[in-house]
Protein backbone atom coordinates (compact mmCIF):
# COMPACT_ATOMS: atom_id res chain seq x y z
CA UNK A 1 0.00 0.00 0.00
CA UNK A 2 1.37 3.44 -0.88
CA UNK A 3 2.22 5.97 1.41
CA UNK A 4 -0.91 8.84 0.67
CA UNK A 5 -3.55 5.22 0.55
CA UNK A 6 -1.81 4.91 4.35
CA UNK A 7 -2.07 8.39 4.92
CA UNK A 8 -5.98 8.48 4.68
CA UNK A 9 -6.47 5.17 6.43
CA UNK A 10 -4.57 6.18 9.72
CA UNK A 11 -5.63 9.74 9.79
CA UNK A 12 -9.48 8.24 9.95
CA UNK A 13 -8.11 5.27 12.47
CA UNK A 14 -6.52 8.27 15.15
CA UNK A 15 -9.10 10.71 14.57
CA UNK A 16 -11.84 7.99 16.21
CA UNK A 17 -9.62 6.40 18.45
CA UNK A 18 -8.50 9.67 20.57
CA UNK A 19 -6.28 9.43 23.22
CA UNK A 20 -5.64 5.32 22.97
CA UNK A 21 -1.98 4.01 22.52
CA UNK A 22 -1.77 2.48 19.63
CA UNK A 23 1.68 0.39 18.65
CA UNK A 24 3.45 0.97 15.99
CA UNK A 25 3.14 -3.11 14.78
CA UNK A 26 -0.47 -2.58 15.00
CA UNK A 27 -0.19 -0.13 11.75
CA UNK A 28 2.06 -1.88 10.38
CA UNK A 29 0.33 -4.89 10.13
CA UNK A 30 -2.94 -2.99 9.15
CA UNK A 31 -1.50 -1.62 5.75
CA UNK A 32 1.63 -4.12 5.46
CA UNK A 33 4.42 -1.70 5.80
CA UNK A 34 7.49 -1.74 7.50
CA UNK A 35 7.89 0.27 10.75
CA UNK A 36 9.92 2.43 9.80
CA UNK A 37 7.41 4.24 7.17
CA UNK A 38 5.18 3.87 10.08
CA UNK A 39 6.61 6.01 12.20
CA UNK A 40 7.50 8.29 9.51
CA UNK A 41 3.68 8.20 8.30
CA UNK A 42 3.03 9.56 11.93
CA UNK A 43 5.41 12.65 12.24
CA UNK A 44 3.75 14.06 9.15
CA UNK A 45 0.39 13.29 10.65
CA UNK A 46 1.53 15.03 14.03
CA UNK A 47 2.72 18.02 11.86
CA UNK A 48 -0.67 18.68 9.68
CA UNK A 49 -2.40 17.61 12.66
CA UNK A 50 -0.98 20.80 14.78
CA UNK A 51 -1.40 22.55 11.41
CA UNK A 52 -4.88 22.04 11.41
CA UNK A 53 -4.96 23.20 15.17
CA UNK A 54 -6.76 19.87 15.95
CA UNK A 55 -4.34 18.17 18.30
CA UNK A 56 -1.09 16.18 18.27
CA UNK A 57 0.73 12.82 18.69
CA UNK A 58 2.05 11.66 21.92
CA UNK A 59 4.93 9.24 21.26
CA UNK A 60 5.65 6.97 24.00
CA UNK A 61 8.63 4.86 23.23
CA UNK A 62 9.52 1.79 24.75
CA UNK A 63 8.55 -1.69 24.00
CA UNK A 64 4.72 -1.01 24.88
CA UNK A 65 4.95 2.23 23.30
CA UNK A 66 3.47 3.89 20.25
CA UNK A 67 1.59 7.23 19.92
CA UNK A 68 -1.93 8.15 21.51
CA UNK A 69 -3.85 11.32 19.21
CA UNK A 70 -4.40 13.93 22.03
CA UNK A 71 -7.15 16.42 21.00
CA UNK A 72 -6.45 19.85 21.58
CA UNK A 73 -7.79 22.53 19.42
CA UNK A 74 -5.93 25.35 18.53
CA UNK A 75 -6.56 28.46 20.83
CA UNK A 76 -7.34 30.60 17.76
CA UNK A 77 -9.67 28.44 16.26
CA UNK A 78 -11.63 28.02 19.68
CA UNK A 79 -11.56 31.74 20.01
CA UNK A 80 -13.50 32.24 16.70
CA UNK A 81 -16.17 29.41 17.69
CA UNK A 82 -16.83 30.47 20.75
CA UNK A 83 -17.04 34.00 19.23
CA UNK A 84 -19.92 32.48 16.76
CA UNK A 85 -21.58 30.81 19.58
CA UNK A 86 -21.52 33.85 21.68
CA UNK A 87 -23.12 35.89 18.83
CA UNK A 88 -26.00 33.58 18.39
CA UNK A 89 -27.44 33.40 21.32
CA UNK A 90 -27.70 37.42 21.82
CA UNK A 91 -30.58 36.66 19.59
CA UNK A 92 -33.53 38.35 21.55
CA UNK A 93 -35.73 35.29 19.84
CA UNK A 94 -34.31 32.73 22.38
CA UNK A 95 -35.65 34.78 25.91
CA UNK A 96 -38.04 32.91 27.34
CA UNK A 97 -39.97 33.50 30.76
CA UNK A 98 -37.76 33.80 33.63
CA UNK A 99 -34.81 35.03 32.04
CA UNK A 100 -34.12 31.25 30.35
CA UNK A 101 -32.42 31.04 26.94
CA UNK A 102 -33.86 28.72 24.01
CA UNK A 103 -30.65 26.94 23.02
CA UNK A 104 -32.15 23.71 21.96
CA UNK A 105 -31.32 24.74 18.14
CA UNK A 106 -28.40 24.86 18.81
CA UNK A 107 -27.76 21.76 21.13
CA UNK A 108 -29.36 19.99 18.42
CA UNK A 109 -26.93 20.61 16.04
CA UNK A 110 -24.98 17.16 15.72
CA UNK A 111 -21.12 19.49 14.35
CA UNK A 112 -21.46 22.60 17.26
CA UNK A 113 -22.25 19.67 19.87
CA UNK A 114 -18.93 18.20 18.87
CA UNK A 115 -17.22 21.31 18.56
CA UNK A 116 -18.47 22.11 22.05
CA UNK A 117 -16.83 18.53 23.22
CA UNK A 118 -13.47 19.14 21.46
CA UNK A 119 -12.91 22.17 23.30
CA UNK A 120 -13.78 20.51 26.81
CA UNK A 121 -11.59 17.89 26.03
CA UNK A 122 -8.81 19.82 24.87
CA UNK A 123 -9.30 21.24 28.85
CA UNK A 124 -9.30 18.25 30.26
CA UNK A 125 -6.89 15.81 28.54
CA UNK A 126 -4.29 15.58 31.28
CA UNK A 127 -6.82 14.44 34.09
CA UNK A 128 -6.71 10.86 33.65
CA UNK A 129 -10.37 10.86 33.66
CA UNK A 130 -12.58 7.35 33.89
CA UNK A 131 -16.08 8.75 32.76
CA UNK A 132 -18.37 11.73 32.16
CA UNK A 133 -21.24 12.43 34.39
CA UNK A 134 -24.37 14.31 33.40
CA UNK A 135 -27.88 14.90 34.06
CA UNK A 136 -30.78 13.87 31.96
CA UNK A 137 -31.37 15.52 29.38
CA UNK A 138 -29.83 18.68 28.13
CA UNK A 139 -26.26 17.98 29.34
CA UNK A 140 -26.04 14.25 27.00
CA UNK A 141 -25.28 15.18 23.88
CA UNK A 142 -22.83 17.39 25.30
CA UNK A 143 -21.01 14.98 27.88
CA UNK A 144 -21.34 12.05 24.61
CA UNK A 145 -19.03 14.92 22.23
CA UNK A 146 -16.39 15.34 25.51
CA UNK A 147 -16.31 11.88 26.32
CA UNK A 148 -15.74 10.71 22.46
CA UNK A 149 -13.03 12.62 22.30
CA UNK A 150 -11.39 11.47 25.73
CA UNK A 151 -12.19 7.92 25.03
CA UNK A 152 -13.89 7.45 28.44
CA UNK A 153 -17.92 6.37 29.16
CA UNK A 154 -20.81 8.43 29.49
CA UNK A 155 -22.80 8.25 33.01
CA UNK A 156 -26.20 9.71 33.08
CA UNK A 157 -27.67 10.97 36.28
CA UNK A 158 -31.78 10.50 36.02
CA UNK A 159 -34.12 12.64 38.05
CA UNK A 160 -36.19 9.40 38.39
CA UNK A 161 -35.10 5.84 38.56
CA UNK A 162 -36.59 3.72 35.98
CA UNK A 163 -37.39 -0.12 36.05
CA UNK A 164 -34.38 -1.09 32.91
CA UNK A 165 -31.74 0.79 35.07
CA UNK A 166 -31.35 -1.69 38.07
CA UNK A 167 -30.57 -0.58 41.94
CA UNK A 168 -29.81 2.94 42.26
CA UNK A 169 -28.18 5.24 45.20
CA UNK A 170 -30.36 8.84 45.77
CA UNK A 171 -29.89 11.89 47.26
CA UNK A 172 -31.84 15.01 47.42
CA UNK A 173 -31.15 18.52 47.07
CA UNK A 174 -32.44 22.10 46.69
CA UNK A 175 -32.69 23.01 43.69
CA UNK A 176 -31.78 26.84 42.95
CA UNK A 177 -34.29 27.84 40.79
CA UNK A 178 -37.49 26.57 42.02
CA UNK A 179 -36.43 25.93 45.55
CA UNK A 180 -37.89 22.59 45.61
CA UNK A 181 -36.99 19.66 46.85
CA UNK A 182 -35.36 17.41 43.97
CA UNK A 183 -34.30 13.74 43.85
CA UNK A 184 -31.09 12.52 41.68
CA UNK A 185 -30.05 8.87 40.94
CA UNK A 186 -27.70 7.38 39.74
CA UNK A 187 -27.56 3.65 38.57
CA UNK A 188 -25.59 1.48 41.23
CA UNK A 189 -23.34 -0.38 38.39
CA UNK A 190 -23.04 3.01 35.97
CA UNK A 191 -19.37 3.81 38.08
CA UNK A 192 -16.73 2.03 39.97
CA UNK A 193 -16.14 3.40 43.23
CA UNK A 194 -13.10 5.99 43.49
CA UNK A 195 -13.79 6.65 39.49
CA UNK A 196 -12.08 10.25 38.72
CA UNK A 197 -14.77 11.68 36.29
CA UNK A 198 -15.76 15.63 34.74
CA UNK A 199 -19.19 17.32 35.19
CA UNK A 200 -20.61 18.57 31.84
CA UNK A 201 -23.84 19.99 31.72
CA UNK A 202 -25.09 23.17 29.35
CA UNK A 203 -26.27 25.49 31.90
CA UNK A 204 -25.24 26.97 34.97
CA UNK A 205 -26.89 29.53 37.30
CA UNK A 206 -26.33 29.46 41.02
CA UNK A 207 -25.02 25.58 40.25
CA UNK A 208 -27.51 23.91 42.90
CA UNK A 209 -27.90 20.99 40.34
CA UNK A 210 -24.06 20.88 39.62
CA UNK A 211 -23.59 20.74 43.62
CA UNK A 212 -26.35 17.77 43.67
CA UNK A 213 -24.22 15.45 41.21
CA UNK A 214 -21.10 16.55 43.34
CA UNK A 215 -23.22 15.40 46.34
CA UNK A 216 -24.14 12.12 44.74
CA UNK A 217 -20.90 11.37 43.30
CA UNK A 218 -19.84 11.21 47.04
CA UNK A 219 -21.54 8.37 47.35
CA UNK A 220 -19.62 6.66 45.12
CA UNK A 221 -16.48 8.23 46.55
CA UNK A 222 -15.79 9.52 42.91
CA UNK A 223 -13.58 12.40 42.10
CA UNK A 224 -14.58 15.23 40.44
CA UNK A 225 -11.64 16.57 38.63
CA UNK A 226 -13.38 18.86 36.44
CA UNK A 227 -16.74 20.62 35.53
CA UNK A 228 -17.76 22.00 32.36
CA UNK A 229 -20.35 23.94 31.39
CA UNK A 230 -21.37 25.61 27.88
CA UNK A 231 -23.12 28.53 29.59
CA UNK A 232 -23.20 30.11 32.79
CA UNK A 233 -25.54 32.78 33.62
CA UNK A 234 -26.23 35.03 36.92
CA UNK A 235 -28.41 33.98 39.79
CA UNK A 236 -30.11 37.06 40.73
CA UNK A 237 -31.49 35.58 43.76
CA UNK A 238 -28.73 33.22 44.62
CA UNK A 239 -25.08 33.11 45.56
CA UNK A 240 -22.56 30.35 43.00
CA UNK A 241 -22.44 27.17 45.22
CA UNK A 242 -19.94 25.91 42.14
CA UNK A 243 -17.01 28.18 41.98
CA UNK A 244 -14.35 26.12 40.42
CA UNK A 245 -15.74 25.29 36.75
CA UNK A 246 -14.74 25.97 33.01
CA UNK A 247 -17.09 27.72 31.05
CA UNK A 248 -17.83 28.40 27.07
CA UNK A 249 -19.76 31.17 27.17
CA UNK A 250 -21.39 33.66 29.95
CA UNK A 251 -24.43 35.14 29.89
CA UNK A 252 -23.70 38.43 30.96
CA UNK A 253 -27.10 40.06 31.11
CA UNK A 254 -30.86 38.82 30.34
CA UNK A 255 -33.12 42.41 30.14
CA UNK A 256 -36.97 41.03 29.41
CA UNK A 257 -38.03 44.00 29.11
CA UNK A 258 -36.02 45.85 26.13
CA UNK A 259 -35.72 42.58 24.68
CA UNK A 260 -31.94 42.58 24.82
CA UNK A 261 -29.06 39.79 25.33
CA UNK A 262 -25.24 40.20 26.27
CA UNK A 263 -23.01 37.58 26.13
CA UNK A 264 -19.44 37.12 25.96
CA UNK A 265 -16.90 33.97 26.10
CA UNK A 266 -16.67 32.14 29.29
CA UNK A 267 -13.77 31.40 31.87
CA UNK A 268 -12.79 28.74 29.21
CA UNK A 269 -9.31 30.17 28.54
CA UNK A 270 -8.17 30.69 32.22
CA UNK A 271 -8.44 26.45 31.95
CA UNK A 272 -6.06 26.36 28.75
CA UNK A 273 -2.51 26.25 28.45
CA UNK B 1 2.00 21.94 0.85
CA UNK B 2 2.68 18.55 -0.11
CA UNK B 3 0.11 15.50 -0.97
CA UNK B 4 0.67 13.71 1.72
CA UNK B 5 -0.30 16.52 4.24
CA UNK B 6 -3.18 17.76 2.43
CA UNK B 7 -4.57 14.03 2.28
CA UNK B 8 -4.31 14.20 5.97
CA UNK B 9 -5.85 17.24 6.27
CA UNK B 10 -8.63 16.46 3.76
CA UNK B 11 -9.68 13.05 5.41
CA UNK B 12 -10.23 15.13 8.47
CA UNK B 13 -12.39 17.55 6.87
CA UNK B 14 -14.43 14.88 4.57
CA UNK B 15 -14.92 13.09 7.75
CA UNK B 16 -15.59 16.08 10.09
CA UNK B 17 -18.80 17.29 7.32
CA UNK B 18 -20.41 13.56 5.94
CA UNK B 19 -23.29 14.48 3.61
CA UNK B 20 -22.06 17.93 2.67
CA UNK B 21 -21.42 19.38 -0.54
CA UNK B 22 -17.43 20.76 -0.57
CA UNK B 23 -16.55 22.46 -3.62
CA UNK B 24 -12.79 21.84 -5.83
CA UNK B 25 -12.05 25.34 -4.94
CA UNK B 26 -12.59 25.37 -1.62
CA UNK B 27 -10.11 22.32 -1.33
CA UNK B 28 -7.53 23.84 -3.55
CA UNK B 29 -7.99 27.66 -1.51
CA UNK B 30 -7.43 25.96 1.61
CA UNK B 31 -4.21 23.74 0.66
CA UNK B 32 -2.78 25.82 -2.06
CA UNK B 33 -2.87 23.39 -4.56
CA UNK B 34 -4.32 23.09 -8.10
CA UNK B 35 -7.89 21.73 -8.74
CA UNK B 36 -6.35 18.79 -10.96
CA UNK B 37 -3.96 18.01 -8.17
CA UNK B 38 -6.68 18.00 -5.31
CA UNK B 39 -9.06 15.90 -8.08
CA UNK B 40 -6.62 13.05 -7.76
CA UNK B 41 -6.64 13.36 -3.91
CA UNK B 42 -9.94 12.76 -3.96
CA UNK B 43 -10.07 9.80 -5.98
CA UNK B 44 -7.35 7.92 -3.95
CA UNK B 45 -9.08 9.01 -1.19
CA UNK B 46 -12.39 8.03 -2.42
CA UNK B 47 -10.92 4.25 -2.42
CA UNK B 48 -9.19 4.45 0.47
CA UNK B 49 -12.82 5.19 2.20
CA UNK B 50 -14.08 2.29 0.22
CA UNK B 51 -10.80 -0.51 0.95
CA UNK B 52 -11.69 0.88 4.87
CA UNK B 53 -15.38 0.19 4.68
CA UNK B 54 -16.36 3.28 5.71
CA UNK B 55 -18.42 4.53 2.74
CA UNK B 56 -17.30 6.64 -0.38
CA UNK B 57 -16.96 9.98 -2.13
CA UNK B 58 -20.29 10.85 -4.16
CA UNK B 59 -19.03 13.18 -6.69
CA UNK B 60 -21.06 16.12 -8.49
CA UNK B 61 -20.09 17.40 -11.27
CA UNK B 62 -20.70 21.36 -12.83
CA UNK B 63 -20.29 24.54 -11.91
CA UNK B 64 -22.05 23.94 -8.35
CA UNK B 65 -20.45 20.20 -8.44
CA UNK B 66 -17.71 18.80 -5.42
CA UNK B 67 -18.08 15.82 -3.42
CA UNK B 68 -19.65 14.74 -0.77
CA UNK B 69 -19.02 12.23 2.02
CA UNK B 70 -21.76 9.01 1.90
CA UNK B 71 -21.16 7.32 5.44
CA UNK B 72 -21.78 3.90 4.25
CA UNK B 73 -20.24 0.64 6.45
CA UNK B 74 -19.40 -2.25 4.33
CA UNK B 75 -21.69 -5.63 5.48
CA UNK B 76 -18.86 -7.60 6.52
CA UNK B 77 -17.78 -4.65 8.91
CA UNK B 78 -21.39 -4.33 9.64
CA UNK B 79 -21.87 -8.16 10.52
CA UNK B 80 -18.68 -7.98 12.85
CA UNK B 81 -19.68 -5.57 14.73
CA UNK B 82 -23.52 -6.54 15.39
CA UNK B 83 -22.49 -10.04 16.17
CA UNK B 84 -20.27 -8.66 19.04
CA UNK B 85 -22.97 -6.55 20.61
CA UNK B 86 -25.66 -9.76 20.01
CA UNK B 87 -23.27 -11.64 22.37
CA UNK B 88 -22.61 -8.86 25.10
CA UNK B 89 -26.46 -8.42 25.20
CA UNK B 90 -26.42 -12.13 25.98
CA UNK B 91 -24.88 -11.20 29.40
CA UNK B 92 -27.49 -12.86 31.71
CA UNK B 93 -26.16 -10.52 34.49
CA UNK B 94 -27.98 -7.99 32.16
CA UNK B 95 -31.67 -9.85 33.50
CA UNK B 96 -33.83 -7.02 34.79
CA UNK B 97 -36.93 -7.23 36.59
CA UNK B 98 -39.53 -7.47 34.02
CA UNK B 99 -37.98 -8.91 31.37
CA UNK B 100 -36.04 -5.80 30.81
CA UNK B 101 -31.85 -6.20 30.18
CA UNK B 102 -29.82 -3.47 31.48
CA UNK B 103 -28.08 -1.58 28.27
CA UNK B 104 -26.66 1.72 30.08
CA UNK B 105 -22.98 0.36 29.94
CA UNK B 106 -22.98 -0.35 26.08
CA UNK B 107 -25.04 3.06 25.31
CA UNK B 108 -22.48 4.86 27.66
CA UNK B 109 -19.71 3.63 25.74
CA UNK B 110 -19.36 6.50 23.16
CA UNK B 111 -17.40 4.60 20.16
CA UNK B 112 -19.95 1.73 20.05
CA UNK B 113 -22.99 4.56 20.23
CA UNK B 114 -20.95 6.16 17.18
CA UNK B 115 -20.59 2.73 15.51
CA UNK B 116 -24.45 2.26 16.08
CA UNK B 117 -25.24 6.22 14.82
CA UNK B 118 -22.79 5.02 11.19
CA UNK B 119 -24.71 2.19 10.52
CA UNK B 120 -27.88 3.69 11.00
CA UNK B 121 -26.57 6.38 8.90
CA UNK B 122 -25.51 4.01 6.37
CA UNK B 123 -29.14 2.46 5.76
CA UNK B 124 -30.82 6.28 5.58
CA UNK B 125 -28.15 8.59 3.42
CA UNK B 126 -30.77 7.97 0.14
CA UNK B 127 -33.45 9.38 2.78
CA UNK B 128 -32.93 12.99 2.12
CA UNK B 129 -33.44 13.55 6.17
CA UNK B 130 -34.51 16.64 7.73
CA UNK B 131 -34.16 15.85 11.13
CA UNK B 132 -33.06 12.81 13.69
CA UNK B 133 -35.96 12.63 16.02
CA UNK B 134 -36.08 11.04 19.25
CA UNK B 135 -37.72 10.69 22.81
CA UNK B 136 -35.69 11.26 26.01
CA UNK B 137 -33.74 9.86 27.38
CA UNK B 138 -31.97 6.56 26.17
CA UNK B 139 -32.42 7.40 22.32
CA UNK B 140 -30.56 11.14 22.91
CA UNK B 141 -26.73 9.17 22.51
CA UNK B 142 -28.29 7.26 19.62
CA UNK B 143 -29.73 9.93 18.39
CA UNK B 144 -26.84 11.89 17.89
CA UNK B 145 -24.56 9.61 16.62
CA UNK B 146 -27.11 8.74 13.72
CA UNK B 147 -27.55 12.94 12.68
CA UNK B 148 -23.53 13.26 13.30
CA UNK B 149 -23.51 10.81 10.23
CA UNK B 150 -26.35 12.14 8.39
CA UNK B 151 -25.14 15.77 9.32
CA UNK B 152 -28.58 17.26 10.20
CA UNK B 153 -30.40 18.35 13.61
CA UNK B 154 -31.65 16.21 16.22
CA UNK B 155 -34.91 16.67 17.56
CA UNK B 156 -35.62 15.21 21.26
CA UNK B 157 -39.01 14.49 22.12
CA UNK B 158 -39.68 14.94 26.26
CA UNK B 159 -41.98 13.74 28.70
CA UNK B 160 -42.59 16.79 30.46
CA UNK B 161 -42.56 20.24 29.57
CA UNK B 162 -39.87 22.30 30.11
CA UNK B 163 -39.58 26.25 30.85
CA UNK B 164 -36.51 26.32 28.77
CA UNK B 165 -38.46 25.15 25.98
CA UNK B 166 -40.67 27.81 25.17
CA UNK B 167 -44.54 26.95 23.53
CA UNK B 168 -45.12 23.20 22.52
CA UNK B 169 -47.34 20.83 21.31
CA UNK B 170 -48.16 17.71 23.43
CA UNK B 171 -50.40 14.47 22.74
CA UNK B 172 -51.46 11.79 24.92
CA UNK B 173 -50.73 7.76 23.96
CA UNK B 174 -50.90 4.43 25.48
CA UNK B 175 -47.59 3.07 26.79
CA UNK B 176 -47.62 -0.65 25.71
CA UNK B 177 -45.90 -1.72 28.69
CA UNK B 178 -47.22 0.10 31.74
CA UNK B 179 -51.06 0.56 30.19
CA UNK B 180 -50.82 4.53 31.49
CA UNK B 181 -51.45 7.26 29.85
CA UNK B 182 -48.27 9.33 28.76
CA UNK B 183 -47.90 12.45 27.50
CA UNK B 184 -45.37 13.12 25.04
CA UNK B 185 -44.25 16.69 23.93
CA UNK B 186 -42.47 18.83 21.18
CA UNK B 187 -41.40 22.35 21.20
CA UNK B 188 -42.96 24.27 18.24
CA UNK B 189 -39.99 25.72 17.01
CA UNK B 190 -37.68 22.60 16.82
CA UNK B 191 -39.41 21.28 13.70
CA UNK B 192 -40.24 22.96 10.39
CA UNK B 193 -43.52 22.21 9.23
CA UNK B 194 -43.49 18.79 6.13
CA UNK B 195 -39.48 17.85 7.72
CA UNK B 196 -38.77 14.56 6.48
CA UNK B 197 -37.51 12.80 9.37
CA UNK B 198 -36.34 9.12 11.19
CA UNK B 199 -36.96 8.17 14.02
CA UNK B 200 -34.52 6.56 16.55
CA UNK B 201 -35.22 4.90 19.80
CA UNK B 202 -32.81 2.33 21.63
CA UNK B 203 -35.34 -0.11 22.25
CA UNK B 204 -38.82 -1.70 21.25
CA UNK B 205 -41.40 -4.06 22.41
CA UNK B 206 -45.01 -3.30 21.44
CA UNK B 207 -43.86 -0.21 19.82
CA UNK B 208 -46.14 2.22 21.66
CA UNK B 209 -43.75 4.88 22.49
CA UNK B 210 -42.59 4.81 18.21
CA UNK B 211 -46.30 5.10 17.82
CA UNK B 212 -47.37 8.10 20.10
CA UNK B 213 -43.93 9.91 18.63
CA UNK B 214 -45.46 8.85 15.08
CA UNK B 215 -48.57 10.92 16.02
CA UNK B 216 -47.02 13.85 17.74
CA UNK B 217 -45.24 14.55 14.69
CA UNK B 218 -48.32 14.16 12.60
CA UNK B 219 -49.08 17.48 14.58
CA UNK B 220 -45.82 19.26 12.56
CA UNK B 221 -46.73 17.05 9.19
CA UNK B 222 -43.70 15.55 9.74
CA UNK B 223 -43.06 12.71 6.87
CA UNK B 224 -41.57 9.67 9.08
CA UNK B 225 -39.35 8.31 6.85
CA UNK B 226 -37.46 5.79 8.59
CA UNK B 227 -37.49 4.37 12.13
CA UNK B 228 -34.41 2.76 13.92
CA UNK B 229 -34.06 0.78 17.04
CA UNK B 230 -31.14 -0.61 18.41
CA UNK B 231 -32.79 -3.66 19.70
CA UNK B 232 -36.31 -5.07 19.23
CA UNK B 233 -38.30 -7.70 21.50
CA UNK B 234 -41.44 -9.66 21.50
CA UNK B 235 -43.80 -8.27 23.44
CA UNK B 236 -45.94 -11.36 25.27
CA UNK B 237 -49.12 -9.43 25.60
CA UNK B 238 -49.41 -6.86 23.02
CA UNK B 239 -49.00 -7.25 19.53
CA UNK B 240 -46.57 -4.89 17.63
CA UNK B 241 -48.10 -1.37 16.62
CA UNK B 242 -44.93 -0.44 14.58
CA UNK B 243 -44.09 -2.88 11.78
CA UNK B 244 -41.57 -0.56 9.70
CA UNK B 245 -38.56 -0.22 11.43
CA UNK B 246 -35.01 -1.48 10.86
CA UNK B 247 -33.55 -3.05 14.13
CA UNK B 248 -29.54 -3.50 14.67
CA UNK B 249 -30.32 -6.45 17.62
CA UNK B 250 -33.20 -9.02 18.10
CA UNK B 251 -33.53 -10.28 21.26
CA UNK B 252 -35.58 -13.46 20.84
CA UNK B 253 -35.92 -14.49 24.27
CA UNK B 254 -35.04 -13.56 27.67
CA UNK B 255 -36.03 -16.66 30.74
CA UNK B 256 -35.63 -14.79 33.82
CA UNK B 257 -35.71 -18.26 36.00
CA UNK B 258 -32.92 -19.84 34.26
CA UNK B 259 -31.16 -16.63 33.84
CA UNK B 260 -30.60 -16.88 29.78
CA UNK B 261 -31.10 -14.21 27.38
CA UNK B 262 -31.29 -15.17 23.54
CA UNK B 263 -30.14 -12.64 20.70
CA UNK B 264 -29.71 -12.40 16.71
CA UNK B 265 -28.92 -9.42 14.53
CA UNK B 266 -32.28 -7.80 13.93
CA UNK B 267 -33.41 -7.16 10.34
CA UNK B 268 -30.91 -4.54 9.71
CA UNK B 269 -29.25 -6.37 6.54
CA UNK B 270 -32.95 -6.45 5.08
CA UNK B 271 -32.96 -2.63 4.75
CA UNK B 272 -29.19 -2.42 3.23
CA UNK B 273 -28.38 -2.90 -0.73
Amino acid sequence: MKRSDRLIGMTEYVLEHPMELISLPFFSERYQAAKSSISEDLTIMNQMLQHEGIGHLESISGAAGGVRYIPNVAADKSHQFLSVLAERLEDPARILPGGYLFMSDILGEPQTVREIGRLFASAFTDLELDAVVTVATKGIPLAYAVASFLNVPVVIVRRDPKITEGSTVSINYVSGSSKKIQTMVLTKRSLKQGAKVCIIDDFMKAGGTIDGMRSLLKEFEAEVKAIGVLAEAEDEEDERVVTDYVSLIQISHVDVKNQKIETTIGNYFDHIQ
